[in-house]
């Protein structure tokens, strides 16, 4: 499909095996992997990453916050094309989920430095690993892309502690990255990411287009109840937080299952207090989210959980707090992007559909700075944050050919910043 | 209501003294006491309370699993009585459940060795601090006690971890608890409590005799389900085991719900896999217990639960995976001790009712060796297993005097082992 010929060490054979090579950090014996922003699989990845950009010509150094930069100068002086995506996993998690973009975006990008001629090429490149996308270490996700954008200010993020109390700022400098990266502009923004759904596959489409992203309600509720005797205290006594909490539980899968497709709702994350075997428990903390595909049923969906709430707070005799940590609605990608992608997949004869995304991605951040093209590759079963995530290698390869072709593009000058917007 | 003149010192006033001083270690700014078993202010307790056993004439030792006695010899050769509680606490306790009955015990006995006289005294006297009722930093609960009568090896108690890792040997070993308790038989045991529910105060009676212990069942449940991107997973592919859960939680409520005033069921501990904002959890863990006033409504219960899992394991897709960890039916106290405790009551013309106990005691596994009495005192509200418990003074001092009285009785010889079992 392509006539680009890789240079030695950049052939898809290379990319597969060093994509096994990259999976061994924080690898699971299940075939998954544990690599949390700065543990030590994350931090031993980062150098192994480094001596890899850097035996593709890349300069590689390092933000304040942590993020990994390789820059390859073609044009002395130019804004830089960036691609990239993150190394860090959950705790538990799939091997391709945030590595495989920036495997794919360091290979595409050496790949385009090493195709086009001086003539044509009006950008440098520069590919990057994000810090702590998944934010499961340090909240909140997408810290490092937020930060570089400005969204979230530095001084919070290296403040932010794990629950062990252990700071970024401190973690960064048990892990001591260095050197510092030279101050470089960028122009636009590349991404390639897998599904974590499984439109794609059931589509039988190799390469998705990303458009938009699904709305979003996140919410921290605190249940209060009191503390008794779990056995001796009579039922009617009691006000168990974790009765109310498993009633929010059922009533974020109801409201889910009043909108079939269209709204997602989910309780990951639950901490009881005082979670002992006998005693009713005072106070529980639970993560609740609400996602949407469409505006509308985001606010309906809220309204019914608001009414909900009301119900439980009296049906269990609790008091339930609750904070609305984030907040966004439908959120476009630039449709400049999505058509220089969707061009690119019909140059290489590459089939390509359009898609919204359910998950956040640090692309999310960079496109409210730069022009930005989102891309996803299928997800086998659409199973995601799991170990057995899994992408087709054919899949895998056809990812990389269309993030080159794009790159190439964005090299050659596509996307002129604040036009597009 | 007594003509016995407390000994200086042992006077109702002194004994409030006693425990408010007591009642600091491990005090939280609300009024109630963190004091789990092995931490820095159970061990200071257990030092500030061999001092006050030392001063009243008592010789105080530890046995192997840390159980703390005092041991006041009147007849050289003679079996002791022996009276006590535990003065562990969970996480965020009131400061009478368990400490109340250890200090009632060492002045109740006091008093009663200082009054009796040489030739109506047929058994010596011994005063134990329980060591773990609790169970909240080691499981099981009631251990110190299980070890001392046999229900539990020693070498299993020892090895017993906490969640950090430390064993109740090293525990031991660093709480340094000495001397060791030479070897003493015991004739009888007698214990007082907080009632923790309300039934006493209900009644305006001042002392409960307990005749027997709730029937209870407690089960240890896995709920399986699979990891998934908790935002871009479509619903209908979700194994949520968090939902199967709270699922579990709900029918766990409405079994109770269904057996009025006669079945209480409670989940009060629950973990969480991977517990992560954005990942669907593969995995919980929790503990729920039914406990029932008679054995039909526990059977009935019981097979309620049955079916409820089967039906959760459909509606959630999870798979629930479950442990019967502990099970008695309903457990009576010897008769003939019950009896004891009413005569003396009415000796010393103090109201009594008999009553049922929910909660588990050390006298439960006592009673399996030795005749034993079990007392209650009223807690306010039965508010229990929370700093705010409380129980009134004229009620604690009421409790030392009906301790006392039946103490002397057992000094005396009442309750021959073996003939009234």
């Amino acid at each position: 499909m392509t006539t680009r010929d890789p240079l030695p060490g950049r052939s898809d054979e290379d990319f597969l095996v060093a994509f096994a090579q990259m999976s061994a950090f924080g690898a699971t014996s299940d075939g998954g992997v544990d690599r949390q922003a700065l543990t030590e699989p994350d931090i031993a990845q980062r150098r192994w990453f480094a001596r890899l950009l850097e035996s593709f010509g890349f300069r590689v150094g390092y933000d304040e916050i942590g993020n990994q930069f390789g820059l390859l100068e073609l044009v002395p002086g130019a804004p830089y094309v960036l691609t990239g995506s993150h190394m860090d996993s959950q705790p538990t998690a799939g091997r391709f989920d945030g590595a495989y973009g920036v495997l794919a975006s360091a290979f595409a990008a050496s790949r385009v430095a090493g195709s086009l001629s001086p003539g044509s090429v009006k950008r440098n490149i520069a590919v990057v690993n994000w810090f702590n996308e998944e934010g499961s270490r340090f909240a909140p996700s997408m810290m490092g892309s937020a930060v570089y954008t400005g969204v979230l200010p530095l001084e919070i993020a290296l403040a932010t502690e794990d629950r062990k109390g252990v700071s970024v700022e401190q973690a960064l400098s048990v892990a001591a990255l260095t050197p510092p990266v030279p101050a470089f502009d960028i122009s636009a923004y590349a991404e390639i990411h897998v599904e974590q759904g499984r439109l794609l596959e059931d589509a039988g489409v190799p390469i998705g287009l990303v458009t938009a992203t699904w709305a979003a309600r996140k919410y921290r509720f605190i249940v209060h109840g009191a503390q008794a005797h779990s056995g001796a205290t009579v039922m009617i006594d009691r006000r168990d937080a974790l009765l109310g909490a498993a009633m929010l539980i059922i009533a974020a899968r109801e409201i889910a299952d009043a909108f079939p497709g269209a709204v997602h709702t989910a309780v990951g994350q639950l901490d009881v207090y005082p979670n002992s075997p006998v005693v009713v428990a005072s106070e529980v903390t639970l993560l609740l989210d609400i996602r949407a595909g469409d505006e509308a049923s985001a606010r309906k969906a809220a309204r019914m959980l608001d009414e909900r709430v009301a119900e439980i707070e009296d049906a269990a005799k609790v008091s339930i707090a609750r904070v609305l940590t984030h907040s966004w609605g439908i959120n476009p990608y630039q449709p400049d992007g999505v058509q220089l992608a969707r061009a690119a997949a019909e140059r290489i004869g590459m089939e390509a559909t359009d898609i919204l995304t359910v998950a956040g991605h640090d692309s999310v951040n960079l496109k409210a700075l730069v022009p930005t093209v989102m891309l996803f590759v299928p997800s086998v079963a659409g199973v995601s944050h799991n170990t057995n995530e899994r992408t087709d290698d054919e899949d895998l390869i056809s990812g990389v050919l269309m993030l080159t072709e794009v790159l190439d593009d964005l090299a050659r000058g596509a996307l002129v910043r604040g036009a597009t917007t």
